[in-house]
């Protein structure tokens, strides 16, 4: 049996497909009668009138673009889900496209704009370090959300959603620095990799010196020849593995993501350690699995549902009112788990 | 400045679109001094020639689609990153698009069949319930990847890469009754979900059969009226309380994915119990949290990679060869990990 059109639907009850359109709708304004006519020969002719079918009919010209940097992070699960209801409360359609660690976020959204007509563009995750002139060829409004810019770019060029990650990244080596650690080893990223990592580690840095402890070098940790994601646990377990071979002394790890903090808890652990007794560990993002991982793991909680509502809104304004670009910076919480203790002893 | 196309190279450079493309790909045919001339053009007039370019390039008519239920499931992760690479390998071009938990998959697929013009789909995850006479509605050829289909469909109707998630489901449960378990709890999915937690609790129940160990419907867990994710942490944790303020008496937790057993185990830990001293928890999928875990977590490790190369192999046979529908099950790896332990003395 073929799939009906709403035109057929429209045509077998004689009626306009605008007033199919309103029985289906539930529309108050349309005929008891006719509604019950309608309804029974969308059943009887296989009709498909739910709301992905609505989404797709008006995709073809209406369509934002969400690009993503390294789909496998689970960090960005949440805001897909959120990104995606939202743009079809809006009535556009959803096109998520994942961009390849190497491939250059810009070129790759320069050809979806040409050949998808797309609306909009959202970018998620990465880091911006592209020249103004580069950002400039895009013709459709784009958005950065929950990334990383240069301070190169000026801001006009561009709007962004995102937390101020030197700031919180800033927050999180404050809070172990308070708390008497003063050997402090950060598991970043590999230097040649442009993400948000590189504000991460900019943070820690800042909070080590304002804390005057002075940085050890040994204690900045990243892979070397890296062939593994960035952003995950096994990066975070094998980093950690050579950083306790290194034998340097420390009391404290800093990973810059949740999953690179979960790694870093096995490496511990399997080593016949104990968190926090042993080592503190700390994460960055606010994953689900920092809450229930045991110990909890301190970590800055992102509040990636509202940020991405609010990556809609702002594109939104831009698309349809012309608005002119918006930066927002969200505030991230500092929500302490049971891995990090306090090396200062209570006073009697 | 605008983006040159390919047409616009060779124009300058006065050679033939095929010679720009033979620079481009590094090919051993051309003369040196035409292809510096081409990469430098290429350099100076902002023509992006890669892979992603060619991907989307050949996009409009060669679009393999896949349709995921339940994108928040970060066991999808892996494979969308091998069937991209899959899709794209064949020279093909890569749709993802999410199917909400209460939409038809084959609804949305009818759809898409007809404004994307696919020449394949993938359907990840869910479980197929529907008749054949819909099945058989679509056009293009398509396969089920790691979900499950109800045994009253003709075999020959559809394609298939699975993991035997009845048999699996039945290894882990006889594992634990192996292990001296008789009060085995499971955390399977609500009743009316159509999913693929059916089969693995059909499996629990005829292991537990086969062990001459009476099912206590009490020991059944599931959440009422759910609006959880079924498949996430926050569904075991939730369960788990529940099941541990019903006082009933168990042993062991079988939870129908890592991600609800991490939660389990968190709402074990938090009620002061240890594991696997006072309860055994065992998963299923194979997860990178069931190894990251502390304890790590016993799963059932399905060979996520594999199965999804196989599955981009089958749907290209038929697409190009006119293949007929193939189902293949993969073996999965009972992993036992430090969350399970033996109730049985050793002998003296």
């Amino acid at each position: 049996m073929e799939t009906a059109t709403i035109k057929d639907i429209a045509r077998i009850c004689g009626v306009g497909v605008s007033t199919v359109s309103r029985a289906i709708n539930n529309h108050p304004d349309i005929n008891e009668k006719t509604k019950n006519l309608i309804m029974q020969t969308i059943a009887e002719h296989n009709y498909i009138p739910n709301n992905s079918a609505r989404n797709l009919k008006r995709s073809e010209s209406n369509t934002i673009a969400v690009l993503i940097k390294g789909i496998s992070n689970p960090f960005f699960n949440n805001m897909l889900k959120v990104l995606e209801h939202e743009i079809h409360r809006n009535k556009y359609s959803f096109l998520l496209h994942r961009v390849e660690e190497q491939e250059d976020e810009i070129e790759v959204a320069l050809l979806l704009e040409k050949e998808k007509r797309l609306k909009g563009i959202v970018f998620l995750g990465g880091y911006f370090s592209h020249s103004e002139e580069k950002l400039n060829q895009l013709k459709v409004p784009f958005i950065l959300s929950t990334g990383g810019v240069t301070e190169k770019i000026d801001k006009e060029c561009y709007s962004s959603v995102t937390v101020d990650d030197y700031k919180e990244s800033y927050k999180m080596a404050d809070y172990l620095c308070k708390l008497g650690h003063k050997r402090i080893a950060i598991i970043a990223a590999p230097p040649e990799e442009e993400c948000i990592g590189k504000l991460r580690l900019q943070g820690y840095l800042k909070a080590l010196e304002d804390n005057q402890i002075p940085c050890d070098p040994n204690l900045v940790r990243y892979k070397r020849d890296n062939t593994l994601d960035t952003f995950s646990m096994k990066y975070g377990y094998e980093v950690t593995k050579e950083l306790l071979q290194a034998e340097k002394e420390f009391t404290a790890v800093f990973a810059i993501s949740d999953s690179i903090a979960v790694g870093a808890c096995k490496a511990i652990s399997e080593a016949g350690k104990n968190i926090p007794e042993d080592y503190s560990v700390a994460g960055y993002d606010g994953m689900d699995i920092a809450f229930y991982y045991i110990p909890s793991i301190t970590t800055i909680r992102q509040p990636v549902e509202e940020m991405a509502e609010e990556t809609i809104r702002i594109l939104f304004d831009i698309i349809e009112y012309g608005s002119t670009n918006i930066r927002k910076d969200f505030p991230a919480e500092l929500v302490i788990g049971q891995s990090t203790k306090s090396l200062i002893k209570a006073e009697m």
